[in-house]
């Protein structure tokens, strides 16, 4: 018996959780939600059907978990509690300051509803954040590192796009490397947001486009650009589409700590991610997570979770027995 | 109210343990207890009592947490589930082949005793067994690489230490970095146990010894080194004792593998320690584990537990909700 699974929201990252749901055996797709029209969504998976969002509630004895693939800042705020009433739900919710707020919608809604739900799955957060707990837990008195990329940051691509005499841009987060390495080699630097990442952008201008004042105009942007490096490269549609279309990303959580009687000894924990594709990685987190929220469900558990809340074994295929056995 | 713990056995890792419970507020030592005369045992905390472990169970009702630091060869089989049926006990038992056997008696053990047991903690088995589990549970199609070190093994340092004509000497397992750069590059490379780790031999000669017989004895003894490309240096006691008095160690957990509807894109999870103190590092796992077991303990779970059954949260001082608002 496989877990049915439905998603919710098909971009990148519900077709994400469905090429996921391919690659794990004791999964199927049950069905997918959109708020298009179905019949202009086209899927990947054969004879799966795709519906309205709005008739959901229909499915509800048919489907395991259902995935979440919306975006923070508008659909996950109401999608996520108003699902978690109906069906086990996995969100990736990424806004870190409305975390605790989210978090209590989303747990009044699963309870009442008796269903679970794991939120803000994912890397960052998710993997990451997970890394930071183990790490502080056994390093209490250290300093943590979080560096981002090289990657394509979305917000900040949409940034540089809004610019005007912008026709299309990529923009790539970098990590600094002489400070990553100066972490690594333990001399637990304080860090400015300059000293941290450099910022790239790839840039296609609109005709007749003033390009030194578009330059000007991104490197000068508050709060996206002004405390960066920046480097701006102008370049063809053709050249954006060849070389720029994939949505990479990655990075880095380090704590360097001190142990023994007089803090005497170091200690570098490194944890790190080279992702050709964010929102296939993000997925297949998310859909690693609904098989813990698909058993903890027929625990008879309720309520929200997050990653830190879930014993790792929820989250493998493998019986107790076989992870002592093959893992440990 | 802070935990108690109990440490058994005080060799390197029970005074890691020593160590780590002075770094977490929340934790306090109860006493230590020694198979040597307890008067002959020297420990860095003030106050408290060393005892013979004879008399553990005396102090049933005042201790939370027993920490078992004895070896896994002869002492934890017999130990951890002796001591089991009377405390909440954390033990790094590493001998993977015996984990389920261990497990078994550890569990019935707990059980009888309504306790909580977590057994091979520590970070291999430990971290890297997380670091497996996790990237496994995410990327299903793909390849796992373990790499160790740089940095000593005990049990190859004691191999050396055996042959005639050696008075000391000191193993170093090293990472054959070419073949962790392809692991690096995605290449999904098939290693031999020859391509994967160097070892490096410093060795005291005994007075009169032959040199190049040694040598030979070395790099030609099976299981331990002739599967290797193994380097022998000779040096002096006083250099040894100088240079190569540390226990470091560490390495790295790798997970390459593809999504994609057609596994059209790779990623890469890389996990990695770099540890001035092996026993050190592994102590101060163990007292995050200490602080689970007794939480665990406290909402009236009992039996055998290991890495992969305790939710992270468990680990740190931290509430559920300081966790979601500082490092989720």
């Amino acid at each position: 018996m496989s877990i049915k699974i439905g998603i919710a929201g098909y971009g990148n990252l519900g077709r994400g959780v469905e090429c996921a749901i391919k690659q794990n055996p004791d999964m199927e797709l049950a069905a997918v939600f959109t708020r298009r029209n179905p019949e202009s969504v086209q899927i990947l998976t054969e004879g799966v059907p795709v519906c309205r969002i709005e008739d959901a509630g229909e499915w509800k004895d048919r489907i395991d978990v259902m995935i979440l693939c919306g975006g923070s800042a508008t659909d996950l705020p109401q999608q996520t509690p108003a699902l978690a009433k109906m069906f086990n739900v996995i969100d990736s919710f990424d806004t870190h300051a409305k975390i605790p707020e989210h978090y209590a919608n989303v747990d009044a809604a699963a309870k009442e509803g008796g269903k679970v739900s794991i939120i803000s799955v994912g890397w960052d957060p998710g993997m990451f954040s997970l890394n930071r707990l183990y790490a502080n837990a056994i390093l209490p008195d250290g300093k943590d590192y979080t560096f981002w990329g090289k990657g394509v940051s979305q917000g900040h691509s949409d940034a540089v796009r809004r610019v005007e005499g912008v026709k299309d841009a990529r923009q790539y987060t970098i990590p600094v490397e002489s400070s990553l390495e100066a972490v690594r080699e333990g001399k637990n630097p304080e860090l400015t947001t300059r000293e941290k990442h450099t910022r790239e952008c790839f840039v296609v201008l609109e005709e007749g486009a003033d390009a030194a004042k578009v330059e000007e105009e991104i490197k000068n942007m508050p709060n996206y650009f002004s405390d960066y490096d920046t480097t701006v490269h102008f370049i063809s549609e053709e050249e954006l589409q060849k070389n720029h279309s994939g949505i990479p990303h990655g990075g880095f959580v380090l704590r360097s700590g001190k142990t023994g009687w007089n803090g005497e000894n170091s200690h570098l924990i490194e944890y790190s991610l080279k992702l050709d594709s964010n929102p296939e990685f993000t997925s297949s987190v998310l859909a690693a997570y609904a098989r813990a929220a698909y058993r903890l469900s027929c625990e008879g558990v309720s309520g929200c979770r997050t990653v830190f809340d879930i014993a790792p074994a929820y989250l493998s295929e493998k019986s107790g027995e076989e992870l002592r056995k093959m893992m440990l």
